[in-house]
């Protein structure tokens, strides 16, 4: 029995600085609000959604240069995470995961009877996985979920290029890394991205991927009907037609994530590569349970993950400068405080 | 292999009137685009949603009558059945269906390898199920998704009285039809109801489930973290406060229905005694087939059920007075210049 997925520390109510889930902070909600105020009638929140979600597909599909019936696309991905997992269950019974990695894969191994393996190699030390002679099913995120450290192509096409191996690769932080669609598509590897993170749209649930024809063929086959609700659809499409002004955006939180980054190493964290809008960052000094409960007297909340490799890393979204400065603020005071 | 759920003829483009895929026409649009212009700010789109639904869950739990830990709510009514028939799967490889029903759940059935089968007794004909010494898991749409029949309260008590003996009541359309949850709701009834029909917010994917706390316990072990969106949150919540409001609506819905039956009885049609908001009728002199295609040639867009029991009947939606016009106009030109 897994442990159930633990969302982080409870912030209700006013004055939290979030930098626990990984949010974008650099979205204004300004434009959502107002998008969503000129788009809602569009939504007609009182008809069923397109079950084809055809408008939102068909520009996925122009902008990764690949066919609508290349795309699959899902309530978060999260969702497409599952059907694509209840598929392929009929073919394989075990899937990999690296040595840490998102959360959510061991209940999905439960929810579908999969046992699970840890790839050989220690990617959280190394940042490398092995590769040979895998020829299995692999779930492999990378920028991954709880380090941010990005794998390189190769091994991730390495692992789809024994006979009878396939990879899922959630590539949900990839537009922060820069990573692309690789081309041409191997049959063997589903490409899942998010609304959620770079276009900031975590609350109204859009995941999607891209991948053979075939498989997505029977991910349509076997959905819900109605899966991505209406409104959804229509602020994805929107902001992906703003795409360029995203991508401003996100230059601006690579640059922060730069800041934040010397800013904590300043005070002496350690932190991992980052390819993602958050860093993973431990302290010599102090354990990552004590800061974590100091800042959560201040209302910063950060997350910590359970586990030997983990448990003494705080994860940190980047925040927007103010957040910065509050975030210094309070570790220095910790730190000094505590000297 | 089921045949792939059919969400009825094409409609794209304007001037359809759509009364094939009963949703609530006595909606105003209004409603829903200024709530939404109003409450997007509290959805925080670029956040996660919560992941507990606990504010709507609150107050479906006061008007209910009972504890939130009875409560789960889902992506549309679809992934609740589809949550609570996986769970199901450890202790039934069968589940009973009524002679006609909704179409969903031979797709649901599909998907996690149960048996189906069809209780005794012939509801589209009589109204009336066998439930004698029946022992098995069923799935009752009451009132029925295509024929709007109601089965009466012992019925449905009657289905879940053996032992071994577990009902899903899909009451999807139970406010239309005056349902009320069983009190006390015995442990082996799933209450299932949604807010796309009689709240008509079908476009934001709202179902949900009452029902003993164990099973609503493991739902919410197994769902997606994040599987309803923030703004479907915020809708419902707002609608369940407004629901004096919609019950007026009902009540102009119900009298219209009265009136589609009997004008649709006055060029000829039999219908069937409907509990929700659409009738299902026939023709004797003109195939179901024939009407539909001359209605969609008018932009009339009505639905047809395959299957020997319902090939030659129209589902059709109730329309707005004005609605009403069109569909009767349409209707006795039709028929009038076939005579």
């Amino acid at each position: 029995m897994t442990t159930k997925y633990k969302p982080g520390i409870q912030t209700a109510g006013d004055g939290w600085l979030r930098l626990h889930r990984n949010e974008n902070l650099f979205i204004e909600q300004d434009w959502s609000i107002a998008a969503a105020r000129s788009l809602i009638e569009q939504a007609s929140l009182s008809l069923y959604p397109d079950p084809d979600c055809t408008q939102l597909r068909l520009l996925l599909a122009e902008v990764y240069g690949v066919e609508v019936s290349n795309i699959y696309v899902g309530n978060g991905s999260d969702e497409v995470l599952s059907s694509i997992l209840a598929i392929l269950r009929k073919t394989y019974n075990a899937f990999s995961i690296l040595d840490v990695s998102y959360r959510v894969y061991p209940l999905l191994a439960d929810r579908y009877a999969y046992q699970l393996e840890v790839l050989p190699g220690n990617t959280f030390s190394t940042g490398r996985a092995w590769t040979d002679q895998h020829s299995c099913l692999s779930v492999i995120d990378s920028p991954n979920a709880i380090t941010g450290t990005r794998l390189d192509y190769e091994t991730i096409l390495a692992l789809a290029s024994t006979e009878g191996s396939f990879v899922i690769w959630d590539n949900c932080y990839g537009e922060f890394a820069g990573d692309t669609l690789p081309n041409p598509l191997p049959a063997n590897i589903v490409f899942v991205r998010t609304f959620s993170k770079y276009f900031g749209l975590a609350g109204l649930r859009i995941g999607y991927c891209i991948a053979d024809a075939a498989i997505i063929g029977e991910a349509l086959e076997r959905k819900d009907i109605y899966n991505v609700n209406a409104f959804a659809q229509v602020m994805a499409l929107e902001a992906l037609r703003r795409r360029n002004e995203f991508y401003s955006l996100s230059q601006k939180l690579l640059k922060a994530r730069d800041n934040l980054v010397s800013r904590l190493q300043d005070v002496g964290f350690s932190i991992k590569q980052s390819s993602a809008n958050f860093v993973l960052a431990t302290h010599p000094a102090f354990s990552a349970m004590f800061l974590q409960s100091q800042l959560a007297e201040r209302k910063i909340a950060v997350r910590i993950y359970e586990g030997n490799l983990t448990s003494n890393y705080l994860r940190i979204t980047v925040p927007t400068p103010d957040g910065l400065d509050r975030l210094m603020a309070a570790l220095t005071s910790i730190i000094g405080a505590s000297k």
